[in-house]
């Protein structure tokens, strides 16, 4: 059993308790001034189904069946982004794949121009560079925040603020960050190691550290909770706010593995809001990625996934926190940038029973597991060579599995203990076994059959995040993005303009219309040698 | 190369041309009387994903890459549903069950009311039965239609006219289909054999056979091409037209294998459309449902569901060309009962990559297909018993699965190989091989290794289309329908009623409101002992 059995609905209903009872009665005007507070909220990786999965997930969680209608119907069962009223649905591809990536899709949202893969606000030939909704509320003297649990100067937040032909210049989107005059950056860290020097290649910034440039460019530096929390009752006008305890990639814990009452996003998000409304009577641009909802659903992870839908959506009653004491001067706009995983909420072995009181029984993300794995695999003794058929699940292992998953190996069939047995040679034997190194036969990201089945992460953590998918009713069908459409949620000023079916350019140009600023988007800033 | 590389998109291109020049100058009136005119199409088991997937084939199909923006751009590649301007998202669960099934989603979208899967018209209970929103039509003196490509006693069109305890009652539907006084049936036949004497059981058709019992209500009954399309020009005011030429279940053939000229759902949707128009003053409702979209994604067909997705469509597109001669009293509405197979674009051993142009090499159905291996296997020699390491796929079905999904068997990786001679296996030897029939362990609709693999399909069918799909880039991940939100697409009168979030019972609901209805939903029409 997990900790969301206490806890994590609470904030969700909240607001939406608080949304219930006042806004529906104070609809925005249509003032011609524009939008005053615009807060939007990218669920990476975030579909129609991220979105259902963790509406089931919450009823299970509520002691509720979602088999039935009227316990799933329960209020408390809902997303505070499902109370939103206007929906539409929008198309995610890139100028050259079908299926997008988040630098793609987050400049489409940011500046409301298509691009390829890879490239962040810049047109499909690098020679172009695109000004983002959010410099376009600072040019409006609206102040401009950027929160994300990844680190931030990750595709998505960067494409708010940054030009660069590849999403991978971390170096060089921390110096457009720097540069940016945007007033609040929060959440992860940075991708470039703060203690480095910046090389020659960055005049502006050379020899000095990402540290050194921030401060330099006006930023207070905050990395621990009680200075950040401090920003609440003392907000600051120029700030980078990065949580002290970060996990891979320099990137918030997963909502499942964060400390209790460490920082969330939400929290972070209502920290950025504060700072960003404090001794400002113009408005003010607030973006806010879910970011690591992506990367749970790259590696199949379910409550990976759903516990950071739940932190997102708790983001998202934060902005309606908001919108409650500013009702006709903001607009929430929240979307995905494409979806991730192919998840779907039914599995063949399954058929039409699903379970998701189940997810109640996974304790920590794919990543957190993984460290528990590699200390075991570093403390068990192993013949050399590893022998595939003489070394197996052991009792220690079996008791690691049912705790992590809940999942009991002796009460499986043959068939899954064969599966879990083949993936935990391959995880312990570290290289390709027997066959797995032979190629797929399918033309794509995967070449070989241990990547096919696997997805470059370690087998044994992926046998299991599938079987306890399967357990609870949820398929997988991929560990890349998808091209499936993706929801858009909106209330507020000019909500009107999120509703039908349109391109994801469509929201950036709708967001700016709804802001009334004075640029046709793509609107271009810098025409590059 | 399948036929739709020539035909298929004409309808909708005609369709989505006459839209664009005409219908946003033209929007409806809110008028106190109600619309007059109203066309739901239920596409059974379609989703974004099914909508977004069938536009991307139009791409590949029209020569274009959807790989390439501006050319998935191209206004020939969109699908009528994707021009109707109100866009809503709806939730699909049953009564007692999170993933429905057509016969509580039908009773949901006919009578605003969840009920339990399998029952059809009737409270959970099976003690009310509930009256639909064509028979509130009716009430109104308006003309109603049902035409589905599947059987007209199936359960979405016969949530329409039927109050049953189980959706297998054939012959009790068929009793009420023929009491309805509905004004026109069309599309596929009766699950009942139309020769056999209707039994005691039903004293007021006792004796009679199942044309009988429609001719004495009153029907015309028409199965040949030349009568059904005379009612274009000399309309019936009662009529039953069933196609001469049926798949199994008395279903309408699959798009994809229909022949050339015959009758299509789109064709059969403008004779109903002609009919229920004709010498009537008050108004008409007519349901259409693609009823074997569903029935392709359980067998994870990809030009299955996708050739259907275009006929389905190209009623739509029918019903666009009526709203344009009457666009101040016409209101469509456009969506799924549920999901079904868990389609995703994206699969996991093709990564980032699609290629949808691989689906002009499917030829026919599934079920076409069936019938070719069925034909082979009786014709081909086995060893009894039946070899599984000497009997193998020969020149001859190598040759058969080129014909049919352009899948070269000898260019395959080992791995694909191996995977389709299991299968071929499975499929030949007729009964489960070696630890086939060993359970799954999985708690659900599937209890084998085999039925996991196969999902009680034929196995080298399944197998082919797997394969089929994966090199598209398009996953599965259930033979089953699944609970992923649905999207609901209008136009037309009080159209703005389907913005937003809601449920599959809201839809009946809104339907019944645009018609200005008496009766609040569910409204009870009888209490059973």
């Amino acid at each position: 059993m997990n900790k969301f059995f206490q806890t994590c609905a609470i904030a969700g209903l909240t607001a939406a308790a608080a949304f219930t009872a006042t806004s529906l009665e104070a609809r925005p005007s249509r003032a011609t001034t524009g939008a005053k507070y615009i807060i939007f909220l990218i669920g990476d990786g975030m579909s129609s189904v991220q979105v259902q999965a963790t509406e089931a997930f919450l009823a299970a969680n509520n002691g509720l069946d979602p088999n039935v209608a009227t316990e799933m119907d329960n209020a408390e069962n809902l997303l505070n982004m499902n109370l939103l009223p206007v929906r539409g649905i929008n198309t995610t591809y890139a100028s050259n794949r079908f299926i997008t990536d988040s630098a793609a899709a987050g400049t489409a949202l940011a500046t409301g121009s298509k691009t390829n893969y890879g490239v962040i606000g810049k047109d499909t030939s690098l020679t172009q560079s695109y000004m983002s909704i959010a410099e376009m509320a600072q040019e409006k003297n609206y102040k401009v925040g950027i929160v994300s649990s990844v680190s931030l100067d990750h595709a998505t937040p960067g494409a708010f603020y940054a030009n660069v032909d590849s999403r991978n210049s971390y170096e060089l989107i921390a110096v457009q960050a720097a540069q940016s005059g945007f007033n609040f950056f929060g959440g992860g860290g940075w991708r470039r190691a703060s203690n480095n020097a910046y090389p020659a290649a960055f005049p502006a910034m050379s020899g000095n550290t990402l540290t050194e440039m921030f401060t330099l460019a006006g930023y207070s530096m905050l990395n621990d909770e009680t200075s950040i929390r401090a920003l609440k009752s003392a907000p600051q006008d120029m700030v980078v706010c990065t949580v002290p305890v970060l996990q891979s990639s320099d990137a918030m814990p997963y909502e499942i593995d964060r400390a209790p009452g460490a920082i969330s996003l939400a929290e972070m998000t209502e920290i950025a809001i504060d700072c960003l409304y404090a001794n400002n009577t113009t408005g003010f641009f607030l973006m806010v990625e879910g970011g690591k909802i992506d990367w749970a659903c790259h590696a199949n992870d379910p409550m990976g996934t759903i516990g950071d839908m739940v932190d997102f959506d708790n983001a998202v009653g934060k902005a309606i926190e908001f919108y409650n004491q500013h009702p006709d001067e903001t607009l929430i706009v929240v979307t995905g940038d494409h979806e991730t995983g192919g998840l779907t909420i039914g599995f063949s072995g399954t058929g039409y029973e699903t379970s998701f009181a189940n997810l109640l029984n996974q304790a920590s993300s794919y990543e957190a597991f993984g460290a528990v794995l590699a200390a075991y695999k570093t403390n068990r003794s192993f013949s050399d060579p590893y022998d595939p058929v003489s070394e197996n699940i052991d009792s220690a292992m079996k008791t690691q599995i049912v705790d992590s998953f809940g999942i009991d190996y002796d009460s499986l069939s043959a068939y899954r203990q064969q599966r879990l047995e083949d993936a935990f040679d391959r995880s312990m034997g570290g290289v390709p076994l027997t066959g797995t190194s032979a190629p797929s036969g399918y033309v794509g990201g995967s070449t070989t059959i241990d990547s096919l089945n696997y997805g470059g992460y370690d087998a044994l953590t992926m046998e299991l995040c599938h079987q306890f998918s399967q357990d609870t009713g949820l398929g997988w069908t991929s560990y890349a993005h998808t091209a499936v459409p993706i929801p858009v949620m909106a209330m507020g000023f000019d909500d009107y303009r999120f509703a039908g079916f349109y391109d994801n350019t469509d929201i950036a140009k709708s967001i700016a219309a709804a802001m009334r600023v004075s640029h046709d988007l793509p609107h271009v800033v810098a025409v590059e040698d």
